[in-house]
């Protein structure tokens, strides 16, 4: 393995000295999520989840374009601002995100990373930006309920029954703006790890946490390594929906590896549901659950200092209904951000 | 608009003075590709279209893992040396390219850009070279007949009939080795431009060439103003697949805000089929089909000298079954790719 410079760290890690820094935030949710455990967070919260939309994809799309708007305006900048935006979504080919976005008029990097999607954006923005291509640019990704039983399971309509093992996908959207100057919040992105696709032979694509940990593994295990850190490094190590069943597995396997992060876990798919009274079952999922859990709490506990470093870490399950179907197994893919807390 | 340093000319372009090289190029083509006009180019052809697999996206990601390899092993390395990956194809959550390059085990920024991937995957792949964070990155995309029809019209088995206007999905993959320092090849990746989505408003999914041309004019004509060119500057402007219908509309948009490329513009989707005698409709498309183009053909006329400086212009339809189905048009993205031969 070649050194290469101070920029790329390690493997597979980058370090982004040129200062990354979040200028504005948002997070857009629906109802569920506003009447869970961090529903006083969230930016913009749907009485319905239409969103104003005649159909599931149209309010997710709704929601990006919501979301984006908010976070631009927060970060005191206009659209035209926005040099580059980097986003994507889980329907197949991006709908949600294509036609969210399009009104803006960014050039747009569409990205797939299913429900890392968050993390992906965040480190293909934090280039651009570190990287002197852009002064500002905008990461985005989104998750709807509705939208995401129709392409994945079954439409709603079907009455289907749902197990017990089943997360409930996030019906939200967050918005992060990238700056290569300080503003108003005081976080700053520090570096990041590109995730590798990770594939233990897991066929059950309803224990999507047996499937995506493995992944979060080799990822936190590489970070650790490119940056010669601890967990005790980090105040929170943050997945993204790898529930109860996938945090067992992640623990024990990292444990394997001499690293112990269970001072440090913390799951946004368990913290966004009250899983007891709102009945979602094994917890939160998709791009959504973790970037809105990013966007509307952990940023805002950053920028306050409550949290000085924490490593986010979003997974993504690797399928679609025809690799399920022709038998595959569902391989992984995880990427880490690092955010910081940064003084005046 | 600020003006933000040498390595970002104008609205949304992209400068790479550092120099990005390429190191090693990969073209698979399937049997239909094999007997057309560009045939005698592609490095490997498949005497079925297979390539060893089961099924079609099976086959797909088998002609991934192959272009890979043989991109890796032309630049002299070995996977181990590829940093970051930048790929996608056309299927709903990129399962061909997942199950394709997890046997690398190369981190990978999963992209979708429908069939603008090939520039899309060479921008990110650059900006990540040129920006420090890798020495070497490796950019792949594809496409695949059969699993092109299966995902966005009728299984074959259907026995579907395909009116006049509809275009072939090439069945190939193309992969492209970017390195920081020039190897065996004189060709250079000198700048890129990043797409916007954009939406004339055109529904007709059987002509994509109306519902991505507007894309191409967008990009090409930014491209020209952010440095300061002429279509005259480029030996040629290669768009993705947009057919004969598609190019005219092209042209016209593009003679509109004062730029005749009439003289430069070449299509792939036109150039890799003998419409008359391969009964390819309206001509070729997919992720695979500039990329073989690309790589199979022009970029070795490039290191050749024969061509000196080209515009490199995949166009995406943005659309999927869904979006379709629920009424909405069809939007388009292109990404722009200069190459340019660089001497000894």
């Amino acid at each position: 393995m070649e050194k290469q410079g101070t920029k790329a760290p390690g493997k597979q890690s980058f370090s982004f000295g040129g200062g990354v820094y979040v200028g504005g935030i948002a997070s857009v949710a629906g109802k569920l999520e506003s009447e869970g455990p961090l529903g006083a967070f969230f930016d913009i919260t749907g009485e319905d989840d239409m969103f104003g939309g005649k159909t599931w994809e149209e309010a997710e799309s709704n929601m990006q374009l919501e979301a984006a708007r908010y976070a631009i305006s927060d970060a005191g900048l206009k659209p035209g601002d926005i040099r580059y935006m980097a986003g994507g979504d889980l329907l197949g080919q991006l709908i949600a995100t294509t036609f969210g976005v399009e009104k803006l008029a960014i050039p747009l990097l569409g990205l797939y990373g299913a429900c890392s999607t968050m993390g992906e954006a965040l480190l293909a923005g934090a280039v651009l930006v570190d990287g002197g291509y852009a002064k500002h640019a905008l990461a985005i990704t989104s998750s709807h309920f509705a939208g995401a039983e129709k392409q994945f399971r079954f439409p709603l309509a079907y009455g289907n029954q749902r197990p017990m093992a089943a997360t409930w996908t996030v019906t939200g959207s967050g918005a992060v703006i990238l700056c290569a100057e300080k503003g108003k919040y005081k976080v700053r992105l520090a570096e990041a790890t590109m995730g590798r696709v990770i594939d233990y032979g897991v066929k059950d694509s309803m224990n999507m946490g047996a499937c995506m940990a493995p992944a979060a593994c080799d990822t936190i295990y590489q970070h650790f390594e490119d940056f010669g850190r601890k967990p005790q490094d980090y105040d929170k190590i943050v997945t993204g929906d790898l529930g109860v069943v996938g945090k067992e597995i992640l623990l024990a396997l990292l444990q394997e590896k001499g690293y112990d992060i269970s001072g440090q876990h913390m799951d946004c798919g368990i913290e966004i549901y009250d899983a007891a009274t709102q009945k979602t079952d094994a917890g939160g999922s998709g791009c959504g659950c973790s970037a809105i859990t990013l966007t509307g709490y952990l940023m805002k506990k950053i920028s306050e200092g409550v949290l000085k470093r924490i490593l986010f870490v979003p997974t993504g399950a690797l399928l679609s209904t025809v690799s399920f179907n022709e038998g595959n197994s569902v391989p992984g893919i995880a990427h880490a951000i690092v955010l910081e807390h940064c003084g005046n």
